[in-house]
């Protein structure tokens, strides 16, 4: 039986997609493979690498983790002073190779690699429009549609095809590009996701979707891309900017704070730990609990539940240990054990529990299904009363800009009140932080700054492709590649 | 080190591809899998199946031998009754998962497989047609091309859109297509390659490039497709013929007879076998030897030895014996042993050879090097003389109908006398069947009706593309794919 | 470049090993391979189950994680209602499949199978002997010195002739054995490694190195084997305990509680979570911090960080964040980044620190140049002071029974005071637990019911081995095993 | 499915073992490797070196074909000037990679390897009385024996523990045996199986059982070993030869002759070949047949046939064409396609046989399923007459040293007169070569000096193992071990 994978046992969102380049760097792959490394939590279903030496592009990108996709002699092979490259969520369907990015292209002016964090709203419409006109795609990602209205462009340069291919779509992209003797990196108009540049020690910049990339490598934090930036370095280490769309309210994700970054980044400016912390606290102060011990579900609602300890002064304990050689194989056992899909991943610590009233604190509650395990199991682990408090607001509606929410029917908050989740879970009380709170958290950001669509249904760029063209896109295209899965392929387990 | 390939180790050419159809038949996807292992000597890199279901194709394809390319499980997963399949050769560089075929794509009137033997002479020119006119190519394959032309048209059904397509195109083609609810076989105007229709026990038919694939199944060869024929199976069972193409004149390869099929194998209506051991006597008669043995070079020498030998009436035995275990992957000594590729795959019998005066026979001599190892290891093994004879004319120039065939600076024959090749193979003498003897072999076929070009340097068809553009090919494309190559999976490719 | 595995990056102690059982139930293996999943941070190195179907033993063993080593297909096999399993640590030269656990033998009396939990300080003597009378050893492992003794044991049943040999040897075991139609678990008189029985909801016995084995399958612990006894589960259900060894000082390792066991286990009647963040605050009492902020070495410095933090009153926060995909091999940049090997392992946050007197907490310092670089990387992220606690005494001498501690050479505090280790990683101040507040911290259990030999050098029992035969087997042996060593198959190879 | 291996579509014999060795030379592991490739028809199962530096041996084996098993890596780190090697035939139940030589053990003497081509009559006998004083024994191979009783020899020296291991065993050995400083080879006193000595250019001993891996390595073949000679080469070149057994009448098999080496080998003084067509020849004139072609059953069939030929003035042909691509995995059809198995592997020439009146030539018929089924298929082929030869005399009785023959039930002419076997294979006539006619084709060797057993039920050596110890090592021994089955790696294994 397949394991229930993170996004399984403890129910909510996948994480989305990772982007870098490094430019000017005889070691550049090696570089971005550093920060793909740095940045494995925003993917962990597919990396790739793309190098430029001036005149061609390598690539190699492969199913799995980054240390799994590349070997040593992978990344020596991957020759040139540029390179960019992309870690990848996991999908139901859409898990494929030929989805791993980048997605290279030979084009009229050379060589072309691109990878795209985000979403496009109106990726279906056009890629009919596409189809139509006889262009043949080769998977089924958004980010393909972007390189044919490249391939189609009749504009003179590759960087005038580039902005006029990206005018034609809309939704959220942080893309970088990499040609032969260009690297590009661009946000969308409203700056949806993340993308920030940074410094090696000798100058050469470098593009991360995430801050923690830079420290690894040794790199600082300049500053980030300004929503509707496009950004050029030269072979020659020229380095431009433009500002090829029309301007558009900032909508940068609030998600980022809330759940995706590492806690060790620094995202739209701000160090994403500390606003979590502050999460915490602005929900000790909105929905205090009569409670004993301030106990995290880990290892995601640790900050929140710091702060939270801190803001209350209820002590903090582990009281519940993850276990993190969970993997993504797992065997079931066949016999029914309770909890069992919590349990491999969560264990209660009876001696911190029994007996008292535990806050149990965790940083979104999507279906609500594995919130209510870890209740049971609190519970039975002796908690005399649980109180569940969630540092963010409830989540009623899907994202449309890159990050994979299940469908609003599955969003418990969608369907119910606060006070009906609450007995489905099995929980003394339960309380979300508020949107005012989750503002005021990310010190003071005015309200329109962010998309908060999740939270508020109130989406700054409407769907384009219609349910039709999604549903045709979800049930599958008409071609289905069967894909032989060889279980362990020199097989760890192999004998001498 | 990596190991030489039989190309290398025993000069000469590289098989070439074939391809497969089952339609109506509850088990198309097996039946296509048996026939292209009954055609594995057409092309050991990679092999591929689609099976269409009435609404979906499903695809696998991987690098290597069809046993091992293919497993109970992916079979099981073809599900359909249709299916088409290819096994293709290994070329130096674009040896690739990418070029793998049937390839596919998702069409305007649903989805398309193409699988292809052959070699178009306008594949480059029309593809940097396509590129400039915004069309994204996947891999190197001039199959691709096919498939782009067919996604343009305006055609008003697939059907056409396959005739207007391929009618833009000019070389060589045998190939299958399939459809959601139909598959289609076509054969170019001059009939290149070969393409065979057979039926199974109950009807259905069947189309192979050649007929030792209907003997596995259980089928019988009904006839060759016409050169020109345009041949449909709809998925009722409704069979159709179309000849879309204007009248050409037959140009099918002759080198079919002399290497690349099997011996039982029937090819334009002759067994191959029996054309072969008649190349034997005619050569026997053109130009007898004054011997005591005649040994084959093993294994595609044989039938012509057979022939030599009933035809001389001198004894015929195995002075050669071939290692039939030899793979890809061989790990060579350090020092030097002499003559040691060779060595690996044919070993002399000196019991048989010593003292003898041997007629060493052989169906093709290319670059004359392995030529000149054996006839040195079978002297160094006692023969008094040796003698060899070359069951077809000199091979003057490369083909550009699909044989790979070395380039005409490589080709002994294209540089020197044969006098001059005999001192280089060391031999006391050496002698070419006639093009005349060769045609007599095939039971009197006129001269015209065959493809002789690398034999008379006369081709049926010019080349388009130009020498920039093949040269641009050659040196590959401006991306690369590093690809991490394990070792055992594909490392299990042995050569017959 | 081989990664920095997790010893290496932050340099201390390697893991052990843990065994489990699972007797009278249908699913055996399956239990004893959750079992083994929970108590995955024991050892990292190979997995191995046995199973017994009342006639035959079925094993299967492998290299890796407890997900990567079993395939449902695996488990399947292993048929039987009783079942023994195995983790093994890692060791630099011995690591290889043929010590992977259990081991089996045929025996007179049917078969045996053993997994073995500590260490031997006479097995290579006895190893020695066995050899000199015709033994063929086939690993380099002290178990299979246990299993030779088994054979040539005169004794009338098994379970005598088991007794006969573990009177022979002398060290740390904790053992499970399996036989056709018995299940054996024993624990030196001593007691040195921990060993459990918990019972299953129905009633069947399961035994584990540690509690949270229990938790995971739904078993409750029942009590802890006492030291000395041999326990035995009949295949018909009947349980019987045998007290065969003199009796012996209490001497269980009380590493488990600062450093090996999990924290949600109960080990030797307290749950370890308790117990160490009690040695955070009798830390905090000792050696109180001037501080603004406590910041634990993650993951194993944050239970003892939270006492100190809610002892001293200082705020706790995660000032380091910890990559939790850090797996075991990593391809590390060929320019020198400063502290890179941490770095990958750890990142300080900023934010957090700058400006701040920070008193990071540790659970132990080995060898000190890991805490080296992470006070220096600490201070470069803007801490004003750096004050280090170590919750536990000065680690002085290496364990001999069971716990892979590096040579005594090579730990810091056995060559330098602690003054002299302060200036070494660059600390403010640097102080450790007492002996007393260790012992306080385990609710006053007295001095001599533990081993405590790493912090004080009093052995409990002495190594008879001598040097010579520990150096020619630290040498290795005169044969050498070459394997293959794929790259990181799933590499799921996923650190915690 | 399981593909139908070659055993299984050609009804026959399993191939036994081969094995090498070389003294003195710098790439003594890569001379050796290449030797086992030359012998790689005598064992497709597993391949193993051990290598010996002088001081330690290191050693390399697994399951497949020698190509498979070693990496260029895996030979550069066999260093040593010593080198010995083995590859083994595949059995049943026995298929394991512990059973996969050369086994080596530590030896008071220091590290002891060995490789063994050959089956002991008293083996379980001996193993019985080990275990019954506490050996331990690891695999199932009667080689495992020797090294128990050379580990328990009280003898002075290794050689003097090797002879006195060996006089203690009865039946076929020929082994090679590598200690650090020492290479030694051995062959029973009745020289059942081949073992030759050859040297290499510069004057350095090779061993092996075949000449024809003196070939590839540019040896040349000095003589056979004397039965019961034990040739010893010492680190410093010194070569010694000792009698340690009482002299035994000559059974040399002569098996290898009719069927197991290669026709290019030198056997016991004969060239195979030679011997092989000479077999035709004698058939030819004891058995005449009225036919209009000679059709071998390739590939083992093609000596004799043409042989067989020659005498009589028939015309020969491939009237059967093998495909050289058939492996071991290979997905049967769910259909019933008439003799599928066997088309697999043969098809039959149309136009060669159709009419005919046909000599089929194969040099065994064993169980006669598959020559029934070749029968019909070359009559369905429109043969008007199908005449059978069998090149050697009818396999009565199964061999007791070394060679894999199914049991007695199972052979068609221990149970059935040849008129018999001739209608249930359906020929015109059916005939075997006499036993005087294999022995003239010997060259008159008389008839004493061979092990005919098979032929003639009349053993050499009894079988001193009793039908009960052999029917518990049939049915396994009671520990089994689970291994897990990758696909493709070992799936390359393609036979001749």
């Amino acid at each position: 039986m397949r394991a229930p994978g993170a996004a399984t046992v403890i129910d909510g969102f996948r994480d989305e997609c990772g982007v870098a380049a490094v430019c000017g760097h005889p070691e550049a792959a090696n570089l971005v493979y550093l920060a793909l490394y740095a940045m494995q939590h925003r993917g962990q279903e597919s990396a790739g690498l793309v190098a430029a030496d001036g005149e061609r592009l390598r690539r190699h990108a492969g199913m799995g983790h980054v240390a799994d996709v590349f070997t040593e002699d992978d990344l020596a092979r991957l020759a040139g002073s540029s390179a960019i490259g992309h870690v990848r969520y996991g999908t139901a369907g859409g898990s494929s190779i030929d989805n791993a990015q980048p997605l290279v292209m030979e084009h009229r002016r050379g060589p072309v690699a691109v990878a795209h964090n985000g979403n496009l709203v109106n990726a279906l419409t056009l890629r009919e429009e596409l189809e139509g006109a006889g262009s043949i795609f080769r998977c089924t990602s958004d980010t393909e549609v972007i390189l044919h209205l490249v391939a189609r462009s009749r504009a003179g340069s590759l960087v005038d095809a580039v902005a006029e291919a990206l005018r034609r779509v809309e939704g959220a992209f942080s893309l970088v590009l990499q040609a032969a003797d260009l690297t590009l990196a661009v946000r969308d108009p409203r700056g949806f996701r993340p993308l920030s540049i940074g410094r090696l020690p000798d100058g050469q910049p470098v593009i991360a979707s995430e801050s923690c990339a830079f420290d690894l490598i040794g790199a600082r934090l300049e500053r980030d891309l300004r929503p509707g930036e496009l950004w050029i370095c030269h072979a020659d280490g020229r380095e431009e900017s433009l500002e090829p769309f029309e301007a558009a309210p900032s909508a940068a994700c609030i998600f980022e704070y809330v759940y995706f970054s590492r806690p060790d980044s620094i995202v739209y400016g701000r160090p994403v730990g500390i606003v979590r912390s502050a999460l915490g606290r602005e929900l000790a102060r909105e929905h205090p609990a009569e409670g004993d011990l301030v106990v995290p579900v880990p290892d995601s609602g640790v900050p929140a539940a710091t702060g939270f300890a801190q803001e209350s002064g209820i002590p903090f304990d582990f009281g519940l240990v993850r276990n993190h050689y969970v993997g993504r194989t797992f065997i079931e056992p066949a016999q029914s054990i309770r909890h069992f899909g919590v349990k491999v991943k969560l264990n209660p610590v009876r001696a911190l529990i029994a007996g008292r009233r535990v806050v149990l604190v965790d940083d979104s509650l999507v279906r609500g299904t594995t919130m209510a395990k870890i209740v049971t199991m609190v519970r039975q682990a002796g908690a005399r009363e649980v109180h569940v408090r969630i540092s963010c607001p409830p989540t009623i509606a899907p994202c449309h800009y890159g990050i994979d929410t299940p469908r609003r029917a599955e969003l418990i908050a969608a369907r119910q009140p606060t006070d009906e989740i609450r007995a489905f879970i099995g929980a003394e009380s339960l309380a979300y932080l508020s949107l005012e709170g989750l503002y005021r958290a990310t010190a003071g950001t005015p309200r329109g700054a962010f998309c908060d669509a999740c939270y508020t249904d109130d989406y700054p760029v409407q769907l384009v492709d219609g349910d039709a063209q999604r549903e045709a896109m979800r049930r599958g295209r008409t071609i289905e590649e069967i894909r032989t899965t060889p279980r362990a392929p020199e097989g760890g387990g192999r004998q001498p």
